[in-house]
């Protein structure tokens, strides 16, 4: 069996290394003769490349090429990945993606057009890295109603705040050794305004919920502006400031979806995840938290993930796998605004003044704290709740609590 | 299609509750028009129970009844249980287990004979209770060499661990205090001594490095020798003792498989794993560490798992799923004394008569150490060659170091 690559990058590049080096052992679990990389199709050249001579510049050479059964898009962003992958479905040929903004804006259609041809579209790489997320989540969904799923899924962002809260660095401390590292990206906009943990937490609710659920309905806040101040706050009670993206089911059947630096408590599963590692938790009705945890990016553990997928599709190439989820439905993502959380706050004003403005407060002191500033944790309230009463203030910061 | 459970206990009931709680989500996923609990054998009755009526005291009545498909074994123990699945197996029944005795002693030979007989022997719940566990892992080896494998794989241990790490209770006191609030057995042996966690690495082994491993060749040591000395000793160097289960690839292509107590670092990712919390991690060759975690043990997490695999066999009623490992090998266990790991060593002893045997070691202090004792970090050495120099002392405690 033959198969391509698009996007010969980091993680193309990847799969085609994990191809060769696990290639015995991954021919096997296909249960095919061979598994043969046929095809890379990349705008550049790679002169000196042990693939060089299969690089194409022509998306047609692998459409058109009947031998071709699987393809792995590692090319990212969404045009023309889209119209790429759409085509090679149409064809009745396998996808597996690591793209996530793909499937976050493009899934329901995808996977509908896979369906009908009776071929696979997967993309267990899209979140989490090399963890098996979607595959144990399907598993954990078919015993269980999902209540909620939450995690810490940028893994540039956990390890810029590991080093606030560890290391005592600014924020723009920390970015820039994450620069430095490699670990952030030149315009790291995506991963510091939340961008990329929203598209993950897109994709794991609609399959958590079964609906698609798209990035532009989901309240997206990130970590620029977080403090020391809120660092040192959060310790004070007893936890981590981190990235957490998480999906819940309301009262009322909607579910509620947000990206949202969010404050943790060290007794919590997530409050140990350091580093640039990523967690999913899922909780489900009769399983209670189960956790998949690990380096969330990265050449190779992306690229494993990647190849796993291939086998399968390899595997299942005459039959479908039952992954997916359905059509949007409007109406179902409730207002994020309306969620109620305990929050973490800290003004300029007097213990008082906050009293009497928040109603029943548990005040908070941390070292370092200025004198004129009054730290308190809150009882739950919506957001709009709490962006009336912070109006009332100058200088006011507030961090959700959450309970993962 | 219809089930029948065979040992109605914790674990037996919950799968007959969640049956009913998720019922509608699990007939959809199961890809049937209905799936109907008909018999329970148990030895006792259950007036006033929901499901009185189905209970019998009669094996045949499952076995010889053609329209039962799926048969839960939740009895433990390997007799019955071993003959009662055999019997179901060969009858062409599929058979889910959350017995980890019956898996790690009987494994291989009644995944043989589900393959002969064209179904489904799978055991999702007997490694880490409701965490998916077994199915992920399949899908890391799919394009991975697993080179380690290693968990805290028991919930009863890892509480009393964390009561002495945590709150300072003495091994005997903490392992009351998990008695009386139902975490250890009336004979907690099979916990504290380490054959629960035995079972289940075994059966991991066996899964991730493709011959069956039996328990007997696995060298097992419990908890019961932990003392709060050990527990100080660990923390000043920055870790915690768990019992680790672990197998591993060694140099000359076997494995090596043990069950200790061990001082986990508190940077690695098992050091925080609290409570009754159960954790495995999976070291692949590309995908770096994955790491799964949750209650490892309890009603409702173990039957959730167990229904997972319920489903699974009504969704692959025809057809079998690819999982198993071969026949047991002479000789792949190699002999865990020869496995080489630092130590933390607790001697009466000089530092100067200590450092003369071991060699170059660390020296450690910690709070309440006597004045006649030497702590210290040894090089890598093996069970052996530890033993030989232990004995030139009195009253000597040693725990190995891991890096999980």
């Amino acid at each position: 069996m033959k198969i391509a690559i698009m996007g010969y990058g980091t993680v193309g590049s990847g799969v085609a290394e994990v191809l060769k080096t696990n290639h015995e052992r991954i021919v096997a679990n296909s249960m095919q003769d061979e598994l043969e990389l046929a095809k890379i199709l990349d705008l550049r050249e790679f002169p000196g490349d042990e693939y060089e001579q299969l690089v194409t510049h022509d998306f047609n050479d692998i459409l058109n090429d009947p031998e071709i059964r699987i393809v792995v898009e590692c090319m990212g962003g969404l045009r023309p990945a889209y119209d790429f992958v759409k085509s090679l479905l149409l064809a009745g040929k396998h996808v597996v993606t690591s793209n996530k903004e793909l499937v976050a804006e493009k899934g329901f259609e995808l996977l509908t057009t896979a369906a009908e041809k009776n071929v696979n579209f997967l993309f267990e790489a899209s979140v989490g890295g090399g963890i098996p997320v979607i595959r144990p989540i399907s598993q954990c969904l078919a015993a269980n109603e999902i209540e909620e799923v939450a995690g810490i899924l940028n893994g540039t962002t956990n390890f810029i705040l590991a080093k606030m809260i560890d290391d005592g660095l600014s924020f723009e401390e920390a970015l820039a050794l994450a620069s430095s590292l490699g670990y952030a990206e030149a315009n790291p906009a995506a991963d510091i305004e939340g961008t990329d943990a929203c598209r993950k937490i897109c994709i794991l609710a609609s399959l958590c919920f079964g609906s698609h659920v798209y990035p532009q309905s989901v309240s997206t806040e990130g970590i620029t502006k977080i403090t020391l101040a809120d660092v040192e706050c959060a310790k004070a009670i007893g936890g981590v400031i981190k990235l957490i993206a998480s999906a819940k089911r309301t009262d009322d059947g909607k579910i509620s979806v947000s990206v949202a630096p969010s404050v943790v408590r060290n007794a919590c599963l997530l409050s140990g995840v350091n580093d640039v590692f990523n967690a999913v938790l899922v909780r489900g009705n009769v399983l209670g938290d189960a956790v998949f945890y690990g380096r969330g990016a990265g050449k190779l553990p992306t690229a494993s993930a990647v190849v796993a997928d291939v086998i399968d599709c390899a595997k299942h190439d005459r039959r479908r796998k039952l992954l997916g989820w359905g059509a949007p439905v409007d109406g179902f993502v409730a207002d994020a605004n309306d969620a109620k959380y305990s929050y973490l706050i800290r003004l300029k004003a007097s213990f008082e003044d906050a009293n009497k403005a928040f109603g029943s407060i548990e005040k908070v002191t941390y070292p370092g704290q200025s004198a004129d500033e009054t730290a308190f944790i809150s009882d739950p309230m919506s957001r709009k709740e709490l962006d009336a009463l912070l109006g009332q203030f100058d200088s006011a910061s507030a961090v959700r609590i959450t309970d993962y």
